[in-house]
């Protein structure tokens, strides 16, 4: 259903599993992310009316995530560490060319926030459906759904504020790109590692 | 009650009333900027637990109120246009120095944030009790009481983790400083102009 051309090597929740403290900082800055790409998207392409008010609500729910992950930080008696850089992330970004028009720049950054909605989503099925501990199971199963919606709706503002056949192929090869990082991945213990 | 040195000049609300599209166009990039400012908070000082709850509430408020006044601005038939340099702000930035240690810089950046919320909140009291338009006023009349509950919350983190005595001298200085830029301002159909 997300289009993702490799899963996620299932070894990753093992090393996930040992690491729990690790995995919710690095989710919490993810979601953190989320919020802020939504916010600079406003910044950037005001116009558009729609995707305004969509990423108005993305971002502030992005923030009750970042909050549901921050609250399960404190109830293990621990405290947000850093944010550490996220290879994924700076890898993804290599696939989009600098420079063209302002609507192709769009297109790119909704791509860009659709691929990582989708390999989160991946991400958090896998946890949901192998954790140990149940609630946290339950946990990522609720978030999982939340990621899909996100994922199919930056794919339709992509394909609405672009040229359908040029994004759709544009798409496809985001995938197969990603596809490549993804071999290299799945060996940490952070959400896109 | 906020401290603020000099009031702002009447006659700025005459300007306002003039050109209530462009005071809402900066008035939503003045609530995306405190949302934007909460999380950097969060980002740079994840270790001050109870801050970072506050700001994770912080920002979903202002990106609430973001859509509050983008929703104005639809109704209006408008499109929100693109953000403008805030003068004010890069003024008042000048008043605290580079570097410093990390507990300075926090504190900086608490009071900064503090006394943005005092001025929005005599400027937004100055549009619920001038305005013509009195459903307008009303509006104002709401924010101007979360704006005011803001600046309490930043001084208030500011006195907590910095020295009690400096952070107060500090605060005053301040005070000082930005009724000397105020002076000049009061003139433009902006929030802080």
């Amino acid at each position: 259903m997300l289009g993702l051309k490799l899963p996620t090597d299932p070894r990753w929740v093992n090393i996930v599993e040992k690491n729990i403290d690790e995995i919710l900082t690095d989710h919490a800055y993810c979601e953190q992310k989320a919020a802020s790409t939504a916010i600079s998207l406003i910044v950037s392409y005001p116009e558009y009316t729609e995707l305004t008010q969509e990423m108005i609500a993305l971002s502030r729910e992005e923030m009750a995530h970042f909050k549901m992950v921050h609250d399960r930080i404190l109830e293990r008696g621990q405290v947000l560490g850093r944010n550490r850089k996220d290879d994924y992330v700076i890898q993804l970004l290599k696939f989009f060319p600098k420079g063209g028009s302002r609507t192709t720049q769009l297109v790119h950054r909704l791509l860009y926030a659709a691929l990582i909605e989708a390999r989160s989503c991946e991400r958090f099925r896998l946890l949901s459906e192998q954790l140990q501990d149940k609630e946290l199971a339950e946990f990522y199963h609720k978030l999982m759904i939340s990621e899909a919606g996100h994922y199919t709706m930056f794919l339709k503002f992509a394909r609405e504020y672009g040229n359908l056949e040029e994004v759709n192929t544009k798409w496809q090869a985001l995938l197969e790109y990603e596809a490549e990082i993804m071999k290299d991945l799945g060996k940490k213990e952070t959400v896109h590692g």
